[in-house]
């Protein structure tokens, strides 16, 4: 039985918040899961948000502050004092509690950290806010448990007993020499069964461990857990010494963003939305994608204009217009969408490029052969048979072309290093707007013998 | 240090393999990471491939197989007798040998399960062949540790290690009652900071466990293990019996495919690509949308010789026709991207649909001005001022139109349980392109006074 929100529990929730029922709510909220907490508060004013949350013991508050969505959380933290946030941060993995402290201000960061007890978690929160947000040192959190290689198993155990507390998922136990350098891992269930005077030397593993530098991308870090199936993976720093871990939840969103991006590219928006973003500043993110349109348009009214005698002459031609431009758009975007999910999944094209654009050129003449001769039919009976051999013929060729232009242009920015994915939106259709309509009129003009 | 494949080495692998160089290929390719091995195999040609596999020690084997691209396994255990295919599924988790065996045909199932010599594992693959691929039961794998309540740790510990054998990762222990039916969960951390004569009952946590049921969608498991943060979690069956456990790494694709579905959407591919599927499949999956846009197409066609009249005497109105399909298509897509976008993440649209679609209109409105006083100018130099004032005027109706329209067809898509990222490909653009034509000629006619 896993928990569902209804309106109606929702609303009873703000009822009993203004009567301060404290007891029914500690039956009926605090009870739930966290993450199921935190869903509610998303939903309820920061007043009785807060009224909640601080019903809910320390431990629980930290799971559900993390769990909250993130402008929920920016304007939860904006109404604490620095006192209060000092002391919420006490309670968090070191890499949340630097991920919230860097939305502040230098002022506030310096205010919430003099005001924090624990030294030692101060430190390590600010130690990790040296590292730019999108690289491992700014994924990894300080919590991790680690053995010295000539410990035995139960001074293994005694020592990680106390590592314990702050560790709050573990696992497996990084494994170091006496310069802290990470050697290997152990994973906990070899330790559950070792015998107690077994050293931990004879038991890890030094084969083959896979670890990532502070400096590596975020990206490279989803990559690498993703390819060696990890759920957790020590963060080393440039003398190889073991400086923290990152666990596979907090790149989870990189795996995502990957095909978000995709996403992105193809439907023409630059960048991942902020809801709370002004219409200012949403309106000049998306303008770049529509003057390429605009550009598009006036290239091709400039194209047109070329053509004026037979449009005067044969005005039907025009009527076909959006049809040669959506169906170029249409093909080139699959074509090069293919090409991008490959190249995104890591396939290695294993034909080579060339097989590859001929397969697309094939698929291209197929479908171009069957649509174009739907559209003969169509085009005899809004005009006449010429117009539909000029309509079928130029569809046909504008097909065939998109599905090559829309093949080799992804695989040749990606050849250069430049992202793919911008050939899935606007500009491919744009491009294949202009050349399209050149080929239409071209072969309208030649089957008229304009 | 990562490894990585050069061409160079790939070249001097296929000269070793050759060679039949098993001590080269033992020092310098068994010894890498498996996931390695995997990627050079993916590069050979089945023979090479099968000729160092073979090298490989049995548990490695499995791990490797199981990272071999899908085309590159399915093409390899093609080449494998029945008896070889037996000996390879008795390595593998369970989930893994289902997955493979479900691409045979029934009559070589029979056959490799009549070979295999471990019948508990044959019996487990067998069950899971039962389940859709697609759900929870299909997932799942058979190797878990489970405790029982009224054990006490040293006993658990003790039927810990005959398990062990099997569970290749460890994240936590489930724990059942006398009737084999979930109760709650330990962490591997618990048990073993934990006396040797504590009741599993003392210990573990039965608040609020997360289980997903046999029969729940691949998707809702995933959407489950994020949104609870959880590595692995347990299956029950229809009486709350524990029956197997999925682990992180099995829905990772599942919560890639969330946005790469999106991402097929936006760009009309209607299902995952397949590498091997053949040009008239491909064309097949393609064509739907390509249809759409044809009728479309037809429709544009329609619309235009409606204003036949129109375009004879002005044929300059003709020349525009692109860029106004073109940036209503755009506009409209990005509204519509954007409100897929924010229902995928779950955002809850905070100020309601009507403040939505109050702001994506607004902005349409900013973002017209703009686009429609630069195309004033544009035309003006083309044709004269009354076809700049037309097209102008209608580019601004027509973005508007298309952001209101593109933030309210995903949302009521949504509302109506359709997936509303169904408004951000062909669909959109064709429904925009209609209805702007339409606008920009009605537009013309009456400014022109026809």
């Amino acid at each position: 039985m896993r928990f569902e929100l209804t309106k109606d529990f929702l609303g009873l929730i703000r009822v009993k918040i203004a009567e301060r029922d404290e007891l029914w709510l500690a039956e009926n909220v605090l009870e739930l899961h966290y993450a199921d907490v935190a869903e509610i508060l998303d939903k309820l004013t920061n007043d009785q948000a807060k009224f909640i949350y601080f019903l809910v013991d320390e431990d629980t508050q930290a799971d559900i502050l993390m769990e909250l969505e993130e402008e929920v959380r920016d304007r939860f933290i904006a109404s604490l004092s620095t006192k209060e946030i000092a002391d919420q941060l006490e309670n968090l993995d070191s890499d949340d509690a630097a991920d919230i402290l860097g939305e502040l201000s230098s002022r506030q960061i310096q205010e919430v950290i003099s005001q924090m007890e624990d030294d030692e978690a101060a430190e390590d929160i600010v130690d990790l806010l040296n590292y730019d947000e999108d690289t491992a040192g700014g994924l990894m959190q300080k919590e991790y448990f680690q053995a010295q290689l000539d410990w035995p198993v139960n001074r293994a155990l005694l020592e990680l007993r106390k590592q314990a507390e702050d560790v709050e998922k573990v696992y497996n136990i990084f494994v170091v020499n006496e310069s802290d350098q990470l050697v290997g891992v152990l994973s906990l269930k070899r330790l559950l069964f070792a015998g107690v005077k077994t050293k931990i030397a004879d038991l890890y593993q030094s084969k083959n461990i896979i670890s990532v530098n502070t400096s590596d991308s975020a990206e490279e870090v989803a990559d690498v857990m993703e390819k060696y199936d990890l759920v957790s993976v020590p963060v080393v720093d440039y003398q190889k010494k073991l400086v923290g871990r990152i666990t596979l939840d907090d790149v989870v969103e990189y795996i995502k963003d990957g095909a978000d991006k995709d996403f992105q590219f193809a439907t023409g928006i630059t960048e991942p939305l902020e809801k709370d973003a002004s219409i200012w500043r949403i309106s000049r993110k998306r303008l770049p994608w529509l003057i390429i349109g605009l550009i598009g348009g006036a290239f091709g009214a400039k194209v047109l204009s070329g053509f004026e005698g037979g449009i005067t002459k044969i005005p039907a031609l025009a009527f076909f217009i959006p049809m040669i431009t959506a169906m170029g758009g249409n093909v080139g975007v699959q074509s090069s969408a293919i090409v991008v999910q490959s190249l995104a999944r890591g396939n290695k094209m294993m034909g080579g490029y060339l097989n590859r654009i001929l397969k697309e050129s094939l698929i291209g003449i197929l479908n171009g052969l069957l649509l174009s001769s739907t559209i003969f039919v169509i085009a005899y009976f809004i005009g006449d048979i010429k117009l539909g051999m000029v309509v079928s013929v130029s569809l046909l060729t504008v097909i065939i072309f998109a599905s090559t232009i829309g093949t080799i242009i992804p695989l040749l920015l990606h050849k250069y290093k430049i992202d793919p994915a911008i050939a899935t939106g606007p500009f491919i259709t744009t491009l294949n707007d202009v050349v399209g309509l050149f080929i239409y009129f071209t072969i309208g003009m030649l089957l008229y013998g304009m």
